[in-house]
């Protein structure tokens, strides 16, 4: 399943060192403003080669818009946008046509499909992400329109909370051909309260897929998270006063349905696998052998999965929204006919 | 939506306090031997009333099968199943028309809806989880058929690890009028390798939401979970050799697809919101209120929450294990072909 | 995929002699007026036994709705309904376990499932429809709140489309142990322009499978259907005039999406299959024989699928309204804000 | 929706004047031998320009594959195919932008969306079909590799059937500045029993959905279709011998299900509503005028439908496919079981 959203849907595409990248918007309303303008921002952001901290592969990651856009707006038929993948060194990774690297997919995935494009891990790659990351900032226009703003932050690095360490953290790991995990923290602010749905349409559970899709999360707390299994009751429940909640240790989130008090997620996210440290595995044979994984790769994924952590938060959010705005348009048509009468 | 999975469709509905539960189960292969009595003890295990640490409210929670099922096989078209509600006080919620909850969905569903089954919590109730559980019920039967075991058990009770203490913990949260969380892990035995999707439709992602989608789960971790952010790739990265992987920090999925190891997941469990412990909120009106709810209440739902995880561990294995059937039958095709030539 | 619809989904369930039919109507919007007795004269439109003319099989089919209303509205979630069998002879049909009857389901079941609940036809009875009613039913409540109102009216039987002989064709058919068939037009009121979808979601397209979906429908026409073909475009173009279309060959329907004209669909019904007639067939083992098909049979389908083709129209309509609604709720956000400005 | 197919999944993008159109299939299982080469002739036959009675407009159409294949196999990862717009002359439209042509989606898009790209028709265009195109080539792929086969003809052009005069009609409406319709057939052979599901998933349900969403057909007819609706049904059943039926009236569909026999369709096409005959309709603001539609256009459909017919029941077939896998995976490994005991 290569879709995500029921209402708000996002099909994507492509592979690392395939043709190109992309997604398919379908069910987005018309009348909103839209560009690539507005879509190149996100881009940049998890661009890769931008800092020696980052994998050198240098790629434009432009966007190109191919349908759905009229004069600027969105016309209710489907955005499709495309990225051309230019600096594909597929040579590279010819050792790793009969080499399963710990830590990746491609084991698994020759074991799924029988046939795999190893270039540089063909759809597994976080260069998937690409396509989340237009789609997202589609999203994030159709909410920002509704008031509703997405951001995060890195809360941590290698175990170290102090933002003034985290370069060195990751340096360090480079350096000795490591690499190093972190947590990510998403935060959506003005989403109106009653979006989400009761059941398995729940906003959390949707924000939990949505984050552990990306490759290398291996954990997903909503508000306190983890920290709630160790708690009372009376310490764990938001009091609710004639302003709004006097606390958030919900994270925005009860019942899955949101409360109007900021949306908190944060996500735990795995040291990059890719690492010159020789590690044990098989080849296609069986054999065990030994591999350093030469390539373009960063040490620390983290501060490129920031803008995609976002973007998916916003696929989630303007779902979440479009699926409300159903009850809201049928709650405004009563609304309307007590006014007549 | 309440409908969950893609291959293996669950879909239920149902009130706290309404006539019955009930899930239809679309999509389940034919053949597969099963009958009431395979129900009946996973609905034991949730069953309230069976302890002087659970709800008092006394449920016989017996499930009738509908449809579906033919001499003692499933048929290929929907099972559906019920149970009835028996023991609904309603009137012992009457103050709750007015007032709402902190920790629970009643203000959220009255702002998304604009109306509410507010006896018992509604839909948003934990009882909504008999459906989740005869659903689970027939996924594990299709599993136990190739191989896959799906259990439980408590990690830890308000931060307490020792299984001699849970119980005590328990009881002084429920002397006190309180409540309190904790931790539990679902484990899937005998999983082969190759199920679960990439991108969106990551089994762990799949996990993820169905864990989350369950009422007061605040995190989700698989594997080694959180713990990933602080680690070196070097620590982290599960080595591969000949006869498997070395280690299991993945918590037997890779790259979203599931690699033969046991899948491991756990959740955190928020101290149930219904306490006597009296709680600052507001009513319909929206003026200040206090409440100490009274009704009939579980202290700590970890214990009957064991069997609802491992059936949506089963619905996602289940679904996922369908799916991959397409594939595996397109290739014993090929396979086929190439024994005649 | 035993479920119809995307916005306003309707899951069916159940089999001609099982314990109970039923569906379960998800994404319906909350505060629609809705009881048992909106549902009972649809079901009592399509109950047997009620003229010499259909069969004898005697049901009450009174419909238990068991979930997602309360007060008197719909909440927003889940309508379970219910009609539990009574009269179901299954011995009357113990022959049928090991013959497969023409023009029935039988052998393809035994095919596709390699198991099939062979009383009175299982899943593949015409009693299936009985959960279409339901849903049917509370579809028409939506609409008819939105001003929309669904009819339908026999156009032939037996080729004949005098109203005045259609009884006597039936009739004759009884009387020589054989059956007959005929043509049904369905016809909504009131419909807005704009609602149905381009491209695959087109209204007609769903109109299409849900008319076809009906046991026993050949043929599905939209507005003037098969006679366009013959015509050419300056004939069969409906000129557009400030008050509305001048004429309406296209039934209401262009480039998929509503007009507001009236839309118009007409099925071919196929004769019952199942008649006293000496048919071949072949037996469970292969091997050829004479049946000639005893029970309680229609000879003519046509008068009871009336109602159900109704429900199905509606069903569709339902679903295309609720999808409206998102852009219909984000245009009007744009509205208000204009006369804020 | 712009998706089509639940298992093997179609979504497309594209407008008739936007730079480009494509499809985005998910869900084609692996291992299947594809590349341009094999779209490219199914294109062509769609393609415009190629006859002096199809519309002038020349595009080479040709494919170009941005994903999902790896040396020359489908690796089970989504693949996405698309062609760009080169000869697309938006001045040509500039009058249509305040007038809606009689019998185009011009009018019901604006009512719909209160935007429209008046382009060529925008996403209305029957340029839109090139991405069914597309899907379907993929579609005819792996069915050819499961032994079936979908062909097409036509039966008739503006009431003529014979075959040697279906192109002075074609030429005759050209020179009158007018257009005419006709009727198709589809065929499939090769395909196995127990293809397509029960109650809404039925083959021919999906069938008449894929067919009536093509744009201008507005009959779909299963077998002998409409003709049934005037017989007895002892004239209309197909008889069951030992190798197999004996007639097929029914089109190879019972109950929804394949039979074995040859899958039949017959479709009704419209004349092509882009006339030059003058034809009242209304301006942007409402007023009376009178159309003569300039531009490059079809005298008749027909011919450059068949193409689109045969893939949309490619699509189908392969949906269906695919979903029966999962059974038949399921009834091979109990036939493993057995052997092994």
């Amino acid at each position: 399943m290569n879709t995500f959203g029921y209402y708000f849907r996002s099909t994507t595409f492509g592979e690392s060192h395939g043709r190109a990248l992309g997604v398919v918007v379908d069910g987005c309303p018309p009348g909103i403003s839209f560009s690539e303008a507005d879509v190149q921002p996100y881009l940049d952001r998890r661009r890769p080669g931008i800092s020696d901290l980052s994998t050198p592969r240098r790629e434009a990651d432009r966007v190109e818009i191919l349908s759905g856009i009229f004069e600027g707006q969105t016309t209710g038929t489907p955005v499709a946008m495309v990225v051309s993948n230019t600096d594909a060194r597929s040579g590279d990774y010819d050792e790793l046509r009969d080499r399963f690297r710990p830590g990746h997919a491609d084991l698994v995935y020759q074991q799924k499909y029988g046939i795999r494009d190893f270039r540089g891990g063909g759809r597994s790659s976080g260069r998937e992400t690409v396509a989340r990351v237009m789609a997202g900032a589609l999203a994030a226009r159709l909410l920002a329109g509704c008031g509703i703003a997405v951001s995060s932050r890195i809360v941590s690095v290698h175990g170290n909370t102090d933002p003034g360490w985290f370069e060195d953290e990751i340096r360090a790991a480079k350096e000795a051909g490591n690499s190093v995990g972190g947590v990510v923290e998403v935060r959506a602010t003005g989403c109106p309260p009653g979006i989400g749905d009761p059941v398995f349409g729940k906003l959390d559970a949707a924000l939990a897929a949505a984050m552990m899709s990306i490759g290398s999360v291996k954990g997903v707390e909503i508000g306190d998270g983890l920290a709630v299994a160790g708690r009372l009751g009376s310490e764990n429940n938001d009091a609710i006063g004639p302003d709004g909640y006097l606390t958030n240790h919900a994270g925005g989130i009860v019942g899955g349905i949101s409360t109007g008090e900021d949306i908190i997620v944060r996500i735990a996210v795995k040291p990059t696998p890719s690492i010159a440290v020789p590690q044990a595995t098989i080849d296609s044979a069986g054999r065990p052998v030994v591999l350093s994984v030469a390539g373009r790769h960063d040490p620390c994924i983290v501060p490129r999965i920031l803008v995609v952590a976002e973007c998916m938060a916003a696929l989630v959010l303007a779902d979440a929204f479009c699926a409300q705005s159903v009850n809201r348009w049928f709650a405004g048509r009563g609304e309307s006919r007590e006014k007549e009468d």
